[in-house]
């Protein structure tokens, strides 16, 4: 038996300013884009309907954001998380420029910071990640950092690095894609009436929706983007042969269930910050509910900015709340995730 | 918390005459028409091969006409049946205009009938809907009739009105796409040799196949035309937490189906009559047999059309009836459906 | 009830020269080409990227062999296998021409050989099968073999004639396509570094990666390509209420999952033989290892092949081997597949 498979990367492989450039590049196709109305209740209509998008000065839809992070970050996975213990977080998430249907998309990252636990056996990996098109133009950018293990144990410390991240995007720092207009947005088909100045700071959405989880739909939809992080697919990975569900599963989903409220936050313009809190497996009811950060203008004198904290809970979701009251998630919390829309003015 | 979110309207909310332009218009992509091929066995030559289509006076396979359906009653469902307790009965679908990929479809609605029950908790909603194209033609038309709750019970009666529906299309109103011919009809590419000829009134047809229901297909299948009923996805809806099968998929399973021995009716023309006779889970095993109505020819000299029956069975299916003796429908049969085709003659 | 369907031929019904025009063709999508990502984690550059397709000379990336293969297998199934016991083997499979977006595919097959079993309720049939686009095009030939049912058992037996088969494809035999060239192969994007000339004959490779299979999964697999065979889909087929996935799910399964070394066998080429040595069922999980049998060089300058045999195994995997000391296969292998691919050289 050779060694020519790749059993990724340990916490002592890393290096800061380590440059990576993913391989198996992926030409989207408007399969991508149907499926991903297959596997999540979408209903966006800038993402539903060439016209809608139009209307909104773009060629045809784009693909939705989260599909093209989806692509992006499936990319990393072997270089980055085959050994993850855990995907800690993500910070910096900026989409650049729009994806549409012929477009090829890949990815490099950086390694921006590295620190060894106290335990010895892990690390943490700080990796700044940009997505390019065809063209070599960047389509986005993201910061997210994990948990890896060493392998090892008597590699030597490097020495701490942690990245100074933004805490959020400055609304300043957005990209409104070129061409982006609401001056002719259609209220009646974009399914709600509320507009930017609907919105007051720490008002609170419950979306109602829900969904139930199945193992068949989340390795499709975790499949599909190239993703092969074990954990999804193989349930002998795990000693009570759970799968875990692809933590971007569930903000796909919780985001596709914010459209019950949120009908006009068409565009994800940034991540500030995200955090999967607690795993999840199939046979979860998987709800959502959302509250407002802040709400901006932009330099587009009709589109405005509106900055969501999207939480993804189990059912039953008893109250709008994170936290118990000592400070710990609640235990029914799987995703909390901040970012910026844009939304009509 | 605020209540930006849609709980649905109730039986008060609606009133005769009331029209309702529905939300999120979708582009079809092959993305949608694949899709179908994949959650159907289906077969018919006209939708699977662009040639066969070519042969019969089409630029290219239209979307199947189910497709079609379930992406426009997909839009109603938010402003007609989030709190309907049971969809009653369809009437008067015709299919108006063929949809091909790259068409945007919207979908409005007309409130014709409404009719408290005598307990005084629900009544039942007459809806005509309409589906449009981006050129706002309209590409079908049907009735349906579901029951829906009271939210206010001390709310007045309404004035009870029962729309006069058709019990059938006349064949004469059946709409022949432009261009449809079958004079150069490829029998060996189609599967079957039967023309409308073959078939006499009365005749029924077993269609032997049969497809275990899963969860993860009915609600990927459900999901890609934008139904948001939550019971089909939410397990938590119900006390026994099942999730209800939406009874298109029950339709699109059994027209599949029936092509093993109505492999050349090859387009749905019309919607009869439909009913949904009982609820549909996960694991039930579908089956499907039809019986000739009727067979006519239409003003195209080879294009006949055929007036079936098709009824979806759960398996075991013991013998080709509907009915009781007492006249009650068999607890096994799931859909009573009745549709004119266009044939071959 | 009449008899209109098809119950599929027996093994009385079959004679040596008999020439079979399978019905419904089926236009390829970009639908079908972005589901096959979803069933199966492909991940081979040439058929995930336009891009690199073209730095290979093509004019974008054709549809993976094994889905081309799937379609023309699938239309063969309702008159070669409905009634078939068990299928027994592949030979001889050559893929002649690429598929692309947009190709119209039909199959058509020539019964080769018959030999009734001792048992005389049954006999082995011998069929080679060719896909033709819609230009009459041959885009690919194989031979397989099955064991029919006889349903009259007092039918005569046949003259046993038993085709003589090659035992594998010649590397002159191969055809490379038009065009093709790995001169500007990108190792940075296929994903590994290894050529030709870094495989040696006899060494084995554990691909490690393993998905655990779902009925909702391999029943979409399998019915987008338009297989019908009922055991796939409906549970009251057997005594055991469980589905059997269709080999050829297994095939691409194992196919995707070589991808982690052998990322650079990028086209299949041939199938020299193929056996699905024990059956599958939803909830085994599935891995994958391959054993290098022949290196060779082309006619084409840039262009190796490599023969492998491609082996499907249920976890645990305890070791690479395919057969007990007593020369049966052991009982977790499910495929022993021998095929050609071509290897930038």
């Amino acid at each position: 038996m050779t060694r020519k498979t790749n059993s990724g990367l340990f916490f002592e492989d890393y290096s800061v300013g380590q440059i990576m450039k993913h391989s198996v590049p992926r030409t989207v196709t408007s399969g991508e884009r149907a499926f991903y109305h297959a596997a999540y209740p979408s209903r966006h209509a800038f993402y539903s309907s060439d016209l809608f998008a139009k209307d909104c000065g773009m060629p045809q839809s784009p693909l939705t954001e989260l599909a093209a992070f989806h692509i992006i970050f499936g990319k990393t996975v072997p270089d980055i998380s085959l050994n993850a213990v855990a995907n800690l977080g993500y910070a910096e998430g900026l989409f650049i420029k729009p994806v549409f249907v012929g477009d090829t998309l890949r990815s490099e990252s950086k390694i921006i910071g590295l620190k060894q636990n106290s335990s010895g056996k892990t690390g943490v990996v700080w990796v700044r990640t940009s997505g390019f098109n065809q063209n070599d133009e960047k389509v986005m950018d993201y910061v997210r950092w994990v948990m890896v293990k060493k392998k090892d144990l008597d590699a030597p410390e490097p020495k701490a690095e942690i990245p100074d991240l933004k805490k959020n995007l400055r609304v300043e720092e957005l990209i409104i894609p070129e061409g982006l207009t609401f001056e002719n947005y259609n209220f009646d088909f974009s399914g709600e009436r509320y507009r930017l100045k609907d919105y007051s700071i720490g008002e609170k959405i419950n979306h109602i929706d829900a969904v139930t989880i199945e193992e068949a739909e989340h390795m499709m939809a975790t499949r599909i983007w190239q993703n092969t992080a074990k954990v999804h697919f193989d349930k002998t990975q795990r000693a009570d042969l759970t799968r875990l569900v692809y933590g971007g599963h569930i903000i796909s989903m919780a985001r596709a269930l914010s459209f019950n409220g949120l009908a006009n936050a068409q565009l994800i313009a940034g991540i500030n910050s995200g955090s999967h809190v607690n795993p999840c497996i199939a046979g979860d009811t998987v709800t959502a509910w959302s509250e407002v950060i802040d709400t901006a203008f932009t330099r587009n004198p009709n589109v405005g900015a509106i900055r969501l904290r999207l939480v993804a809970s189990k059912q039953p979701l008893k109250e709008l709340e994170l936290f118990e009251t000592n400070g710990d998630y609640k235990s029914n919390v799987l995703l909390d995730f901040d970012y910026w829309a844009f939304i009509p003015i």
